[in-house]
């Protein structure tokens, strides 16, 4: 009999999230290591293969796993790299063979890693909203953009591993300089970042414009959230700028692949009754007339604790 | 055994281009008949039939054709019904289930369909430029601008059989009226019409400016072209500005995909001399680094009046 249980692994800038998963996408335990303490990947993976033996045992599943799945900033599906990840300690000036050295460190269980929002991805697709979706995209709004894009079931990694960087397409030419250093990056405006970055210069643009954004020294996008949810009227026209730019931009990913849906996830996804409406008028303005109302906007169903770790462990059912 | 020989046929506004081709991309016969006469559907697709039984009984080779792949404006794949394609005056204002139709014409043999672009990136993959590549995104700069995407190995159809509208994705917020009914489409700039438009725009706005093209009642891209070769500035500077739109925009579309290459198809494709740097030198300076002088710009390798027909034809091959 085939081993009926997988590890999720959720790589993030300050902790990793690590859960062990049965087929019916129920976590069945979890645990958390620090992710940002180690200057090493050698040490981090070490650490990291520590606590997933430690929780395989409490679990009392010992030889019942059948391999690892990961999601990392800037993780390769193809070669089991992670490379240059600029919020990762031990992996910014490097490119870690992670799958290798994790697989080695667990006495050879595979290990299958693909980025975060790959990852997200499929989590959504074998547990979420996008269950019996062949063709969606799933855009990631947190601190910065990522995607994932599935096409007739597959998630798409292109000729190098790398495909769906829709965070770095361009939205406004000559805009914004994003940290991956070009200007107008979709990321730089739609990012909880972004938004934040929306409300500081539109409080200096516009000192007549009364806010209870100027209330807070640095303005996040969770100020703006809330002050959104107060009626602050500056914070609402900052979601509706938001959520056009995504929406003018999601017309751009339809003419290319599509897609029966669009699924948002990440922090900025919980303003969804403040993006939704901005966000489908804006797309059905910039799609051909084949399209228009047609393209479903979804918002993760995913409880956001587990969705990490659910979205990492589906890819260790196909592995070998 | 398999029957060895398969039609291709390419559907365009003013002919049908139609030719027996065998396995190694060979066009043994050919012929063309005029596709603006009919006014219906059924008129056309009997004419058609009649054409290729005629080919067929000219070139012995009743009873040896296994398939016809046709490739024409809005033919869609999954539903074998060419929609609303404004060039086709039989198809104009109706849906025609084409693939059933010639299929009945033609006493039952098997009949695929799909768009013209996507036709060519077929045809491209099997026997041109791109033979061996398994991620490309082909685009046609004809009088609009058509694409193909193919994502490991397979062309993307997309939820809908519409996927690849690639040419109405927007590089200019508010720009030209397109025909679609959209603005700022890659298609009002770097189209055949495009270019032309491009022409006329600067000879208005730039009177200062002498240029071989102020001879030209209507300028065309052809007459663009021709000026460039004799070294007229104004023709080059167009060029040099189309193909910075293409190469920006073309650093979107690999965001996407991560191709291995991009193709490029089409009449003002033959105009490479002039668009080959600039879109590698837009394209470089708008990709995430990773990408940076990875993504080749190829131009179509195939003979102009086979590659249509060839790239029909290789959607008969996996006819059942």
């Amino acid at each position: 009999m085939e081993k009926p249980y997988v590890l999720g692994i959720d790589v993030g800038g300050q902790t990793a999230k690590c859960g062990i998963v049965n087929a019916n996408g129920e976590v069945l335990a979890q645990t958390i290591l620090p992710s940002n303490e180690q200057r090493d990947a050698s040490v981090f993976i070490s650490d990291l293969a520590a606590t997933l033996k430690k929780l395989i045992s409490d679990a009392k599943l010992e030889q019942q796993v059948r391999g690892i799945g990961v999601g990392a900033p800037n993780a390769n599906y193809y070669t089991g790299e992670i490379k240059f990840a600029p919020n990762l300690t031990w992996a910014r000036e490097a490119s870690v063979p992670f799958a290798r050295m994790l697989s080695e460190q667990m006495d050879g269980l595979p290990v299958a890693i693909t980025n975060d929002a790959n990852a997200a991805a499929m989590g959504e697709k074998a547990y979420g909203v996008a269950k019996g979706i062949r063709d969606f995209i799933m855009i990631t709004l947190g601190t910065g953009v990522g995607s994932g894009i599935v096409i007739g079931g597959n998630l798409v990694y292109g000729s190098d591993g790398f495909a769906g960087e829709l965070g770095h397409t361009c939205v406004e030419k000559d805009g914004r300089l994003c940290g991956c250093g070009l200007r107008g990056c979709l990321e730089t405006y739609a990012s909880a970042v972004g938004v934040a970055r929306t409300a500081r210069e539109w409080l200096e643009a516009r000192p007549e414009a009364s806010s209870l954004l100027r209330l807070k020294a640095d303005v996040s996008s969770k100020d703006v959230y809330e002050a959104a949810k107060a009626g602050d009227k500056l914070a609402l026209e900052i979601f509706d700028y938001t959520g056009r730019i995504l929406g003018a931009k999601f017309a751009d990913f339809v003419a290319f692949s599509s897609p029966e849906a669009i699924v948002l996830f990440g922090g900025l996804a919980r303003a969804r009754e403040f993006l939704y409406g901005p966000i489908v008028e804006a797309m059905n303005a910039h799609v051909l007339p084949i399209w228009k109302d047609k393209v479903k906007i979804l918002f993760s169903s995913l409880k956001e604790s587990d969705a990490a770790i659910l979205g990492a462990s589906s890819l260790a059912w196909d592995l070998k």
